[in-house]
């Protein structure tokens, strides 16, 4: 009896331990399969995990774009998870494709700066440069590395391959540019680095720049607001409202309507925060 | 041996009983990652479950769309399906958040009218108001309640967590419109409800006020239809027809045509059904 | 104990047996909720079915785009999996609806020709005339049998329904044109049969047929290249390259480009190499 419970509690265990997650965050798009392709590779190599997608919309080659996305993103999945990054503009070219452990989780991206909040923002990066071929499809073409690497390579490690077999560990990566705050006496002044499907404009100034400040000032391009709100619906419809939005970045949007559209405002733009206290 | 049969049994069950599905309905679009974020969440706190998106294309804040998309969906989910739709102009302000449950499901949605069609058609209705913080993230932003919120909630439910220990049951929560036929003597008078991908034009008029009735003409804009058809492909191609849809309702279509183009037709507009029998 | 065991190898049997994989095909877009409506079908049949999305972008009707992306797909998933494909002109008409066995996998799909690849490249096609009500919804509407008829009929065979009990085995079911190469002397001419995501454009002439000819030039419209590369990234920013793509054709793409636009370019464009060897 005893042995009996022991397999099944061993059994329960390698069902949970092999249910872990795959993320995939890509610029491919749904028309032309791609997506679909990759989660057969996934599932023919390991058919217990589970896949989340995190988006497919990215433009096409923004790193940038899907660098931010990425980081509002993993930290809300459980330990294990493997976040899967195909934003590729080289493919095919020399740039290396790296399998880095931080926080925890996994990320399979090529090296070209897509994970640098992950570097930034984590203390225990372990960066490994993916050349095992063993864990890649037999055939590799030139154009598609997210078929034939980045997917086997994931379900590999969702199997639990140790990483360090991947390749060897490298400390030479790329590490992006993360746009910086410009801080003065009163002023701080960031930019737009992301803009949601409503329009909403998500800059680059935290939260905790703004803590116990109780008067100040949002300005970006002409407009300016003289409060910071508790959401978007404490304005009228259709009236500017700034607010700490749900990535705990300061956020410029207009309640029901389109910030972007109203203020004809692209990534990049500058957002000061005028401080009167 | 019977022991170890019970506990095998016990496990089965247990693992039945945990593989229910959450669906996902919202206005997130693909691009920014809010839906893989929710799934990040759901899966943390249940491994088992199954996720369904329903749509995230809906066009932002509107409500009614989801309304009629979910209608058209829920009854085709297992008994035991939890809904989660999160189309919601009034994030972060006092709308209420609901869980109901209806037709042996669940739905999670803001107080707006978004679950109309599920209290006009059930008559098992029970609705809670979510207010226990204990099945919230512990942070809650004020803009994104789908990550914050629904989600976790969702997710509890799905391990088992009473409805009834979410918050106190409440009778007053919003009803919303169901646009309503006008019925004359050989008139009945209905809208545009919904326009699908196929630009096909679904009316609020049932299949059961046309039933038995062989002579019939339908009108929109300035088309008018002699009779109904049994598909699409009964009339030529690019030629008009009316036809009971898939939903049940009254529905006006171009044969491999696009019926909104042809008529440039919008939700709202007038559809009539003239007997001559 | 041994029957313990036993039991226990069984179990573990029954649940990878069951855990077999359905994909879905369709021009449903995300927007009306048709796809989850059918995935809510397909696991109240069989709820430990893994379902996969391979696009829902297709372009309404278009037959042939989706024949092109299955034929990309399909052959990336495991021994046993079900492919839908719903892509369907003349659905509630007299088309039939067909269940095709070939490379190990299945196929329910109508029969338009959308298999068209399948049959040109698998040598063991078994074709069945779906006609079993019994592995139907109850009710069938005329617009929606992607709901009522192929996702029931995937979900039971994924539960392991012998594919004869669906119907009678046929053989005079729509084979479907493939564009055919013209081949003379020194030239080959062929045809752009998909534009991807990122505008390259995918012509059928395949990568043996230009195996170990070293010296040739692609030329589609008025743009001639001179070689062969490895990768987009072999050539600068914004110049055309030519390259066996990731399905194994023969490929024009513009490096961090769209060829398409470039070319202004379309499906059925001329594309044509020439040997100078």
């Amino acid at each position: 009896m005893l042995d009996c419970l022991s397999l099944f509690l061993y059994y329960n265990l390698f069902i949970c331990m092999s249910a872990s997650i795959i993320t995939l965050l890509t610029d491919f798009g749904e028309s032309d399969g791609f997506v679909g392709t990759m989660k057969g590779v996934i599932y023919g190599i390991n058919p217990d995990v589970k896949i989340v997608d995190i988006s497919h919309d990215i433009e096409p080659q923004n790193t940038s774009e899907a660098a931010f996305v990425l980081r509002n993103s993993y930290r809300y999945f459980p330990d294990g998870t493997i976040h899967v990054i195909v934003v590729d503009p080289g493919v095919g070219s020399v740039r290396r494709i790296l399998c880095v452990s931080a926080n925890n989780q996994y990320f399979v991206a090529p090296d070209t700066g897509v994970l640098k909040y992950i570097y930034h923002e984590c203390d225990d990066v372990l960066v490994v440069n993916v050349s095992n071929r063993k864990y890649f499809l037999s055939f590799v073409s030139q154009t598609f590395h997210g078929r034939d690497i980045f997917s086997p390579v994931a379900a590999h490690l969702s199997r639990g391959v140790d990483m360090r077999e991947l390749g060897e560990a490298i400390t030479d990566y790329e590490r992006g540019q993360i746009p910086e705050l410009s801080e003065k006496a009163n002023v701080i002044e960031g930019e737009v680095v992301h803009i949601d499907r409503f329009g909403n404009l998500i800059s680059n100034i935290p939260f905790n720049k703004l803590e116990n400040r109780d008067k100040l000032r949002v300005r970006v391009k002409n407009l300016t607001i003289d409060s910071l709100a508790n959401s978007y619906a404490q304005v009228k419809t259709r009236r500017p409202v700034a607010l700490i939005g749900s990535s705990g970045f300061l956020e410029v949007a207009y309640n029901l309507g389109n910030a972007k559209e109203e203020l004809n405002c692209a990534i990049g733009e500058k957002i000061a925060v005028i401080f009167d206290d």
